[in-house]
């Protein structure tokens, strides 16, 4: 299977979320790096570390057949040279039911490679419903550091 | 009052626990850069974004005088030149009752700046109580990627 290669952390991010949103283990660990020390963080649950036990965790959720749409909003955006940060908020809803589930703050790692940009940390954590923050960061638009 | 330059992410994240202990806003500021775009979650609450906003936390929950104990394993350490994060398990105990508090999932990501590596992010949350996970990073040591 030839790999894409993605030309930004923008790219990787949003090939990640569409993956998480059509249940596409196949393009879902293309965006991960493939290195043992990756590390994944579902909401509540405990550290994975390693791209196998990264897969695995993956599959299970895709397995349930429950189809999710998320919506990324709220970015900021601490990049480097090699390493670049983000901080979103997920808004997840069912596609089925269109219900919306609890709000979740996610933190994205993502490292230049030989081979593009490859996703290496997401941590997901439940947030309180009413998400304090002030106006300047809810404006759109990813915010970068230097 | 003089800053303290921390020379490797690794000062400044042991800088970060010990003014946790210690409840000491003055030595957890001086961790933090300085910056608008800096971010902290604490476990179960909002994301936090600037400066302001993560000193006022701090502040609050030193407030507080409960005083904690907190002990750092299971290090993932994914370092570039500007820009480090690490994934670290909190082992959290009060000082007083040597009480454990539940356990505690940490994305922790430092920046070089003009004076030393700074943090920028701490993102927290709760884990179940039996982390599961391979014995290979249950060794003790950071692991580096490149």
């Amino acid at each position: 299977m030839k790999k894409s290669v993605f030309a930004s952390p923008q790219d990787a991010e949003a090939a990640f979320y569409e993956a998480l949103e059509r249940g596409d283990i196949d393009a879902m660990m293309e965006v991960w790096a493939d290195d043992e020390e990756v590390v994944c963080v579902h909401p509540g649950g405990a550290r994975l570390a390693g791209y196998e036990a990264v897969l695995k965790s993956w599959a299970q959720i895709f397995a349930s057949g429950q189809r999710l749409r998320v919506q990324v909003s709220h970015q900021v955006a601490l990049s480097g040279m090699m390493l670049t940060v983000h901080s979103v908020h997920e808004n997840i809803a069912m596609q089925a039911s269109g219900r919306q589930a609890a709000p979740v703050v996610a933190t994205n790692a993502y490292l230049r490679t030989a081979n593009g940009w490859r996703m290496i940390l997401h941590h997901a954590s439940p947030a309180p419903a009413a998400v304090q923050e002030s106006p300047r960061v809810q404006s759109s638009g990813p915010k970068v550091l230097h």
